[in-house]
């Protein structure tokens, strides 16, 4: 399966050589994206693009100064939305019946039960619930590189509440979640490259009851 | 990219037909889920893997009784760790060493911060980092099943403590965080997958910082 063909390639990558992505390959990252699926439908995040380097510059320092922040061609910020909102909830769902041309009884309880639920939850437990969300659609990303001969660096190392200063998420209602600098390795300065990929054994990860 | 023909062929399957799902089909699932990468490399969860139809019976009226949950071929929960401890840690390094044949300074300089961090923080706070990273694998278990024509439905409505009961997790520190159940889809029964996906428009998911 070509899928686990590009998880074996894939690797996170601590190096890259500066060299730029072409925009399709970008589109189609974000395609992968918006097509991953998310609770309710409601993807609860944004993505915030960034290939101006003085930008990458001050994200740099409070992410570990990690050089792939700066080295990379695209860098993709995930931001979760910082809770649920009635307004936010509504937008999506009246997208949805406006896209498929009815509404539906159901699905307008399904609106209320989130209605009646959500806007109320701790904005701290939203947040976390919409991040998860981000996360699916992040894995997806990953594997959009991949399948393009792309590398990518998962990296959730960096202090969420500076880069979202920088950025000006929280005024957003937004808050940096992960991130995803998106290039091409420089083997030659990458320590792990030629490593091998570590996994825990299929016992110590499955338990299976038949 | 074949990725994107599968994400726009995948949905969230409401009915199944209860046809069985054969072994290597379910061993990719698996192997994907292995590949997915992970926070440090910890991969901090597992996966039960349900056939069992009279336990599947137990679950599915602690999930807002839906039909797939018995209806499926195989059940995947997500379980993952409740917190992180000195020996979760320890272990993935350990086998870190063992499997790439030699100790490295950084990389022990590395162990040494998470674990003087991760172990004493709020275990809420670790079972949330954990269970992203079960996310990302999730997402990637989403993908494997497209990539062979399985249907799965992501699924977060359940009761997890009622689950944790069912499946002893707790006692194996271990928390439910999200399911899969996979199998293929009953058409006839399915009221969404005629209809439209759905997803917001590239200009509310995306801002690009040139």
């Amino acid at each position: 399966m070509e899928l686990l063909d590009k998880l074996n390639w894939r690797y996170a990558a601590k190096a890259m050589n500066g060299n730029k992505v072409p925009q399709d390959k970008i589109d189609n990252i974000i395609e992968a994206i918006s097509l991953s699926p998310t609770s309710s439908g409601l993807q609860p995040f944004e993505v915030i693009v960034i290939t101006n380097q003085e930008l990458k510059e001050k994200i740099r320092p409070v992410a570990w100064n990690q050089s792939v922040i700066t080295d990379c061609s695209h860098l993709l910020v995930f931001a979760a939305w910082d809770t649920y909102t009635a307004d936010r909830i509504n937008k999506m769902f009246d997208l949805t019946n406006d896209i498929r041309g009815f509404k539906n009884d159901g699905w307008e309880n399904y609106r209320q039960m989130l209605l009646g639920s959500y806007p109320q939850r701790d904005p701290e437990e939203n947040f976390n619930h919409a991040a998860k969300q981000a996360y699916i659609a992040f894995s997806q990303a990953i594997s959009a590189a991949a399948f393009q001969g792309l590398d990518s660096t998962p990296l959730e190392g960096f202090e969420a509440d500076a880069v979202d200063k920088i950025l000006g998420l929280r005024e957003k209602g937004l808050r940096s979640c992960v991130m995803l600098p998106i290039g091409y390795r420089n083997e030659s300065d990458d320590w792990l490259v030629n490593l091998k990929k570590v996994r825990k054994s299929k016992e110590d990860l499955v338990t299976v009851i038949d």
